[in-house]
């Protein structure tokens, strides 16, 4: 197991075979320790390539994106999840639908921050079905950027949005795959993966 | 002129006489070698107080609270504006009504991550009317958890939340206070502070 595996199973819950909670460590508390090692290991995965932004959605990904900038010593792009009045009409957007607040968002980017001339790491705190991700690629290629790579802390392995994405050409690196949870037992299943 | 002084001049823009834009460095496009000299700045400001957490509210709060983390060795708390089905159902909460987005909102805070032990560096980048603040400090004192203080990165200063929070008795620290802006010749006058 790896730091992040570890931690899941000291700290996280399984409230339901589906819902992991990691709210003490990574989306509602977050230990920043934590996520520059997340951050520090990311750097170590896509190391070598021509990274200059890192995009990611808010609200949870943005403490792993800003530590994870400070690593690669690059910008760190987000994606609003409603208009506000001061960030002018030129944007580029996406519709997400959204697993934990149930409804539809539109996803904005401004075109200041997202060009033909950006090498993109996409990152965000959890992969399950895969939506917020798709919002992001979808912003990119509207804005003619290239996606370099996609870092996730969780990805939800039983769920398939990883499966889509990287059918899609896509490379994705989750530090954590969870297989499968078991509510009555608490117990965690990670898939094996190979260690860069 | 500190450092966010002067960024703001060469990069900031002034959209009318009370919105100031910094989306290109502070809160859509982020600068993380910024926010990392304003955490450091912060860390130089409080040093000396038992802070045990940073406390801040999402979106664009929770930048600048990991890397101040980061600069403190403590974890962040961020307050969360909608509930969302995994968080639980012991929370604090706090009504804010918000400037950019013309609404009232509900905060949210699980009292698992915030109690009596507590001694809180409250941070946030800008500070116009204070009710996001309030909001938060509110969560604090249905903690009984202590405010060692409030770091902010913007002020505006020509609008009365500052006022207000530091007449309850409150030390805030903005690193930058705009006392006016013109829009028609794009100047911002920021107030002298005295530098500790």
């Amino acid at each position: 197991m790896n730091f992040l595996e570890e931690r899941i199973i000291k700290d996280g819950g399984v409230k339901s075979n589906t819902i992991l909670k990691v709210d003490s460590f990574l989306n509602h508390q977050i230990d920043t320790d934590l996520l520059n090692e997340i951050g520090k290991e990311f750097k170590k995965r896509f190391d070598g390539k021509p990274i200059n932004k890192i995009l990611t959605i808010e609200a949870s990904g943005i403490g792993i994106a800003c530590i994870t900038a400070l690593h690669f010593g690059v910008p760190v792009v987000f994606a609003k999840k409603s208009k506000t009045s001061n960030i002018g009409n030129d944007l580029y957007t996406a519709e997400v639908e959204s697993f934990t607040h149930n409804e539809v968002r539109t996803i904005i980017v401004s075109k200041d921050y997202l060009t033909e001339n950006d090498h993109v790491l996409i990152v965000d705190d959890f992969l399950a079905n895969g939506r917020a991700l798709k919002g992001l690629i979808s912003v990119c290629r509207q804005a003619n950027a290239t996606v370099e790579g996609i870092g996730i802390a969780v990805e939800k392995g039983f769920q398939n949005g990883g499966r889509i994405i990287r059918e899609l050409g896509y490379r994705v690196e989750s530090l954590a795959i969870v297989d499968s949870m078991n509510a009555e037992t608490g117990a965690v299943v990670f898939r094996d993966q190979e260690i860069y």
